[in-house]
């Protein structure tokens, strides 16, 4: 095969063979084709798209272009979850116990964070003496025994998909559909997952702005679900504010203890049993979602899954103790308050900006390999469509660099808008997507 | 400036400015760009199109990025003259003396040839002595003395341009009308040419197989010159057979003196006189081209331009005796007549199948840097429309690599095809693009 006729015959508007396509994913994961041919290939698959047929080719190709996790050993369905990212999203802290409470292995291989916050992993990290990298060996013996476990994605995973996003992050090719679908579902599937649950955030702090944008990307990933054999089911939820009040590796670890402790965001606390609920039905564990968010519920009012949550940090010799006392987690040095200028309702809270202050505050990457301050973050104070009266705290702001609290100040100020008329609140769960299409959740 | 916003903004369909292409242009001249990136702006390209004035400003940037001729001690306005490639062109060989010989100073830098047949830098070589590589002084002294150079084209000419179409050639991105444009004029404007005259070529021996593809690509390349101030005018002309009848270095030189003596191939001798007439009105040696065409004959009807033929191939140390005597130019080693198998019309002459089995026999490259035959090619017998009785000759094969003879004798046979009735035979002269658009010469 010759890369410039496949790069020819996309650019054409024809449909590559999953053999084209193998062959071309093959070639670049051994370094024998040059990134000027792969760029060139990517940039006419960004105006041409992709059939379903190629997509799902794309996503086995780039699944099995290294290690693939074989979890056969592990009794039970797998079923893994995955957001494609928000702020003060700490649903995966609160599923990976709850669900696993339920008798839904917990199998998750998570990556560090690049952006607002640190990743799953980061979030873990917070938490004193948590091994965050499992051997394989230790990864399935762990959910063997406790039906949870959760390490950092080796390299060895879908490296097709690795090298193919850091040359689309500097050829203008990430807002791709079908790349960003082929790459999120190479990834679970070489990590062993046999079912998954997607959280798609639409909102003004998620990569996807439009509720449109977000049907046509989870339509694509449940597709390539249903044509390689692994059922998919995606959540569409609102990221049009912080979907929890925990924006931070800490603090968010602290807001899933109290959740899982019965108290916590309202809507941290819906996102996690709508998706929850999902799962527990995927995995077999309940007939219908009505009877998994039941279960859910219960597990969290009966601290069965908070006592799972001790179960899993002890295994990955993690100090459980925080559950008790949250005071253990490491603190940050500054603490200041966010006031509000005048009295009014919430109208806008803007999820991209307060990510970003974050970010700066030291919870977050601004590039690879950075050094996350754990205990840097914003603690929100306040949600849409709340009243508050002059200089009542809007968020707290924590930090160990003195200096940056005045441009976090600055950023969340401009954040928040406070009116005089209240605003419409954008419903939270907006829709699902599953093998039968789109379902809207206000119809 | 960042590459990636630049290859975005393409993307999108927004119009780079002047500042944003030069910069471009320049980062890839000197290794700052990576291919890659460089690859995905082209594919960008390729989808979206340039504007005129992007089209423009990326032509200059790679004028630019390179030597940039100096003429101004040359008396008289330099037209230069450029045909986007056929089989049997010899129109350059037979141009230059004589527009030359019109008081036109033809200050020529061409390019070796890869594909039918060598470029006319090749063509000349066949000339026994011919000296093809001047110093820039020597080529300005022959320009001042003789009113005629011919040099190879040097590396240091739009060395962005030679990158890019190397690029191009392996990430399917070549058939871009404003690539190919800019690609043109870029090298035209950086050898000096003060005005250009273009030979598109229409047909199944040609890069432009539609008239409407050769009028897009004609109207692209005058709208450039008259954006940069370098007026320029395009002839369309047919390549459904070839044009002339030698195909081959050494015997399209034989068939350049043929002409130049008053005698030679009808069809090649009208192309001349197009073009030649639109330089010497560019020129300002002729007020009309029908004034422009009455001269030139005149000046084949003289000898003169025979003459300034003559006068160039002994100013670059080349063996003028050949006028007289074309025996003393390389002779092949073996002839051998393809004939007709039956009577009837020529009904078709492929002449992209001529023009590859001409490369076969050894008078064109099929890689760069290939060794050429310069006696091999082949002469035509016969014409469209043409009525041929059963073994008549239709070509005849010219090589000094026997084993040769067959395949191309083959690929002949079937390139020529003889019916009972006569087929239509398309115009020869299409129109004209100048700056008023296009004109169609069967209005």
């Amino acid at each position: 095969m010759h890369a410039a006729d496949i790069i020819t015959k996309k650019r054409n508007g024809e449909e590559l063979s999953e053999n084209e396509i193998a062959w071309l994913i093959q070639a670049y994961t051994d370094d024998k084709l040059p990134d000027y041919q792969m760029a060139a290939w990517l940039m006419a698959v960004f105006f041409r798209g992709m059939t379903d047929r190629e997509t799902a080719a794309l996503t086995m190709a780039m699944a099995n272009s290294g290690e693939q996790v074989d979890l056969s050993q592990v009794p039970g369905i797998k079923v893994d979850k995955h957001s494609t990212g928000g702020v003060a999203d700490t649903t995966t802290l609160v599923l990976a116990p709850l669900v696993a409470a339920a008798g839904v292995p917990v199998a998750k291989m998570s990556g560090r964070g690049l952006g607002f916050t640190g990743g799953t992993i980061d979030k873990l990290e917070a938490i004193p003496g948590f091994k965050a990298t499992l051997e394989r060996q230790e990864f399935i013996a762990n959910l063997q025994q406790y039906g949870i476990a959760v390490t950092g994605q080796s390299a060895a995973i879908a490296p097709a998909d690795g090298k193919l996003y850091s040359l689309r992050d500097v050829t203008a090719t990430v807002e791709s559909i079908p790349l960003i679908a082929s790459s999120i579902m190479s990834k679970k599937i070489a990590s062993g997952a046999d079912k998954i649950v997607l959280d798609v955030k639409v909102g003004n702090g998620a990569f996807m702005k439009t509720k449109a944008d977000a049907v046509t990307l989870a339509e694509a990933m449940v597709t390539i679900g249903r044509l390689v054999g692994r059922e998919t089911v995606a959540i569409l939820t609102n990221m049009d504010q912080p979907l929890g009040m925990a924006i931070g590796n800490s603090l968010e670890v602290k807001e899933a203890i109290e959740l899982l402790s019965g108290r916590g965001t309202a809507a941290l606390k819906e996102v996690c049993l709508e998706l929850g609920s999902q799962m527990l039905v995927l995995g077999g564990q309940a007939k219908t979602p009505a009877d998994g968010r039941r279960f859910l519920k219960n597990l969290i009012d009966n601290r069965q899954a908070l006592a799972k949550f001790g179960e899993f940090i002890t295994a990955q010799q993690g100090d459980a103790a925080i559950l008790q006392d949250t005071g253990k987690l490491p603190q940050a040095g500054f603490v200041q308050k966010v006031t509000a200028p005048c009295q009014g309702y919430i109208t806008a809270v803007n999820a991209a900006q307060i990510g970003y202050a974050a970010m700066r505050l030291g919870a977050g990457r601004e590039y690879k390999g950075q050094t996350i301050d754990v205990a840097a973050g914003i603690q929100m104070q306040c949600r849409l469509g709340q009243y508050v009266s002059c200089g009542q705290p809007l968020a707290i702001i924590y930090t160990n660099d003195k200096s940056k609290l005045e441009q976090a100040d600055e950023i969340l100020q401009q954040a928040i808008e406070i009116k005089e008329q209240p605003a419409v609140i954008p419903p939270l769960i907006i829709g699902l997507v599953d093998k039968n299409g789109f379902h809207n959740r206000l119809e």
